[in-house]
C-alpha cells in the first residue's frame, strides 16, 4: 500500500530545504542586528487562547482551526498564527517583569495550521517568520518594526515592494467608527452577503474585508476610519508617517485595510510585492500591526505590543519568481575512492578522519567499481578525490587529485588523516 | 483570565532558545561534513503511516498518539517520531529513483508528540534531531551512522558516553528467535504482567522491554537473539564490530536491547551518557538502527535503511549538567542615546543606518532619561554608545564612546551613518 502526505501539507526535499535554511539564517542575522531574540512556543495551545484573541467571529476560529480533544479531554488547537502563543508565553512567563529590558523584542519561526482550501503559496500546514515587541507605545517602535520588515524583504533580494499602512486608532476611536459603519451599512442590510449580515452587528469592520462582489460595491461608499480617529490616535499616526518620511521609506495609505484578526489597534501595515507568482498585481507577503489590548486580554498587565508575520511559502515562491540566487552550503571537499574489497576499512578510516577534522567527505557504500565511484565524485562536485588501491594499501599512501586542475600527487595516508589542510595548501594552491 | 500552555509543552525563552540554535547549527555543520542533507516533512501524517510502521501493539500507537479527525474527517496524527514520515516522503517523492545518489542521506530536526506522563527531559511535545540513510546494506554504512552519532555528542561537548549495540538479524533470524522466546516465556505465562501477556504471542520481543519487576526477573533467563542469528546476519554484525574496532570506537554488546519500535532489523544501537541529570547511571540520549523492511512496508521498493534519533530536551539537560559552554551570538555593537525630545528622529535614523550596515544596534523606545539609557547600554553590554543632545543635533555630530576603554570622541553623524567601521578601526583599535 502507498501512503500520501495529508492534503495541504508539503515535503520540503533537500534542494528546497537548503533555501529555507538560507532564508531562516538571513532572518536570524537581521533580527540580531535589531536585537530581536528567538522565542519558541508550543505547536498547539488551549483552544481558548485562539478563540479569545482572534475573535469568535473570525474565519480562523469558526472554520479553519485544527482543533481536537486530547486523550485527557482537553480542547486544544494547532496554532493558526504565531502572535497569540507568543503573547500567552509572554504573560505566563512574566516577561513583563522589571528584570526584562523593554521593549521585550522577540521573533519566532515555524509551522502554523489552517484548514483552508490549498492553493499556490497557501498550505494547510504553512510556515511563518514573525516578530513581536512589547512594552512601548512610541510611534518610533511602530516604525522600527515596519522598517525591519522592509529590510528583511530587501535582504531576501525582493524587488517591486510596496508598503501600505493604515490606523485603526485606539479603542475609543474604533468604537466611534464601528457605530458609524453600522449606521452606514444598516440601510444596505438586505443587499449584503450572508456572512456580512452576520458580521454587521458583531464586528462591522470585518465587512470591509469581504471578498463578495456586491459587498465590495457597498463598502466603497463607507466612511473611513481615518475620519474617526481621536486626537491621540491621530497624533500617533501622524508621527508614524513623519518618521517613515524621515527614513525615506515610501508608503501608501489604505484606509480600507482592517487585517483579518480582531486584536489590532493603531498602526497596521502590509508589505506587498508585485509579482505574477501569486496572482496578478500586488499581493501581501508580510503584515502586522499594533495590538495594545492583547496582553491584557490574555491575563497580563496593560502593555502595548506590535509585530508582524511573514509567510514562508509565499516568500519562497516570490524569490524563485524574481530569480533570487540562494547561496547555499553544499561543498564536498573530498571523495574517497577505494579500489578492491580490501580497501574498504582504510577508506572508512580516511573519510572519518577528514570529517573529524572538519572536512565534508564521502565514500561509496554500494561496493561499486572505481569507475562508478569517480563518476559520483564528479557528479557531487568533489574538490579532491583520494584514491587507494591494493598497492597503495601496502605502501600506506594514497593518490590525491584536484578535480579542478587535474593535478595529482601521492602522499602518505597518515598525512591525509592528520593534516589534509597542509597537503592542499602546499600542493594545490596555484 | 490567565491562560497556560498545554500540559507537557514548554516555552523556550530567548536565553534558552540561543542554546537550541547553537546545538542545531552544530548538528547542521556536522551533517554537512557527513553529506547528510535536510528534509522537512509535515507535522502530522495519516494515522495509518504510524500504525503501520510503529506496530499496532506498540505503546506509541495504542496509548500515546495525538490522533484526531480533521474537518474533512481524515484520521491524522501528530508525528510521534521522525522516521515514518521521512520514509513516507522518501517513497512518495520517489527518492529511490536512479537520479538520486545512493545512499540517500537525510537529516531532520523538529517537534514530535507523544501523550505520555511528563517528566524531566520528557515532554508531550518534544524535539528530535535525526538522520536516515537509504539504499545501502553495507555494514560500513551502519558504522558511519553510529560514528556520526558519537561524533555529534562529542561536538556537543558531552563526556562519559557509552555505546551499546545489538543485532536483531534479518527477518528469518528474527522469526526463529521469536519462536524460541515464546517457547521460553509460555511456561511463565501466569507470572507475567498483563501487558506482557498480551504481547507474548503478538510481539514477544516487546516483553524483553518490559519495565515490570517480575517480568524483568523472568526475562533474565530468556534466550539471546545473538544465538539465533543466521549466517548472513552474523556476518553483518561481525563486520560492524570489526569496523568499530578499526575506528577505535569502544562499544558494549547488550543482547537484551530491542528498541521500542517494530521496524528494526540487524544493527540497533543506543548511545548513553552517565549523568545524574536524567536519573542514576547511564541513560539513552541517542538511539537507532537498521530498518530494512520499512521502505517496502510504506509502498516503496525493497530498499534498506538505517538511522538514529536524538532527543533535544534530554540533550540540553545533559549539556547543562555537564557544564558545557554555549558560544552564543549576542553582541550589541552600539547603543544610541538621545538627550532631549528633539533627538528622537536622529537617533532612529542612526540606529537604522547602523543596522543596514550590518551592526547590531539599539536605542530607547520608552522616552527615558539619559541616565536610564546609559544604564541599559551597560546592561546589554554595548561595545559603543553613540550620544546625541540638542547641541550635537545642531552641529550634526555625535559622541562615540568605547564602553571597554572609556575613550570618547566627537564625530560627524554623517560619518557614523555611512562608515562606522572606519570610525572604530581608526580610533578605538588599541
Amino acid at each position: 500500500m502507498r501512503y500520501q502526505r495529508p492534503k495541504g501539507t508539503a515535503d520540503i526535499l533537500p534542494e528546497e530545504a537548503k533555501k529555507w535554511t538560507y532564508v531562516e539564517e538571513t532572518a536570524r542575522m537581521l533580527f540580531n542586528d535589531y536585537r530581536y531574540q528567538e522565542i519558541r512556543t508550543p505547536m498547539f495551545e488551549n483552544f481558548d487562547v485562539f478563540s479569545r484573541t482572534s475573535g469568535d467571529t473570525s474565519d480562523v476560529v469558526t472554520k479553519e482551526m485544527y482543533d481536537f480533544k486530547d486523550k485527557g479531554d482537553r480542547h486544544i488547537s494547532l496554532r493558526p498564527e504565531g502572535t497569540a502563543g507568543v503573547v500567552r508565553a509572554f504573560v505566563e512567563n512574566k516577561l513583563y517583569g522589571p528584570e526584562h529590558q523593554r521593549p521585550v523584542k522577540v521573533f519566532y519561526m515555524g509551522s502554523m495550521f489552517r484548514y483552508e482550501r490549498p492553493q499556490s503559496g497557501r498550505q494547510r500546514e504553512f510556515h511563518q517568520i514573525g516578530v513581536e515587541a512589547f512594552g512601548s507605545d512610541e510611534p518610533e517602535l511602530d516604525v522600527e518594526v515596519i522598517a525591519m520588515g522592509m529590510d528583511l524583504l530587501r535582504h531576501f533580494g525582493l524587488k517591486d515592494i510596496r508598503l501600505e499602512i493604515n490606523s485603526l486608532g485606539d479603542a475609543a476611536s474604533r468604537d466611534a467608527y464601528r457605530q458609524a459603519l453600522i449606521d452606514y451599512l444598516d440601510p444596505h442590510f438586505d443587499e449584503l452577503s450572508k456572512d456580512s449580515q452576520v458580521r454587521l452587528h458583531k464586528n462591522p469592520l470585518r465587512v470591509l474585508d469581504s471578498k463578495d462582489k456586491k459587498d465590495k460595491e457597498i463598502v466603497k461608499g463607507a466612511p473611513s476610519i481615518l475620519d474617526y480617529l481621536n486626537d491621540d490616535s491621530k497624533k500617533h499616526f501622524e508621527r508614524v508617517k513623519a518618521l517613515l518620511d524621515t527614513l525615506q521609506i515610501p508608503y501608501v495609505i489604505d484606509p480600507d485595510m482592517v487585517r483579518g484578526l480582531d486584536y489590532y489597534t493603531h498602526t497596521i501595515f502590509e508589505i506587498m510585492v508585485d509579482s505574477k507568482a501569486l496572482g496578478e498585481g500586488y499581493t501581501t507577503i508580510c503584515a502586522g500591526g499594533r495590538y495594545n489590548g492583547l496582553v491584557e486580554q490574555l491575563g497580563g498587565p496593560e502593555m502595548p505590543g506590535i509585530g508582524f508575520g511573514l509567510g514562508m511559502e509565499r516568500l519562497m515562491l516570490l524569490m524563485e519568481a524574481q530569480g533570487v540566487k540562494f547561496p547555499v552550503l553544499d561543498q564536498l571537499d573530498a571523495y574517497v575512492v577505494g579500489i578492491g574489497e580490501q580497501t574498504s576499512v582504510e577508506t572508512l578510516k580516511i573519510v572519518q578522519a577528514l570529517r573529524a577534522n572538519g572536512f565534508a567527505a564521502d565514500r561509496d557504500y554500494l561496493d561499486r567499481k572505481p569507475k562508478a565511484q569517480f563518476k559520483t565524485a564528479n557528479k557531487l562536485n568533489a574538490q579532491y578525490t583520494i584514491t587507494i588501491g591494493e598497492s597503495e594499501l601496502k605502501s600506506q599512501t594514497a593518490n590525491v587529485k584536484s578535480m579542478a586542475s587535474g593535478k595529482e600527487i601521492n602522499v602518505p595516508i597518515d598525512k591525509i588523516v592528520h593534516d589534509f589542510d597542509s597537503i592542499i595548501t602546499s600542493n594545490f594552491n596555484d
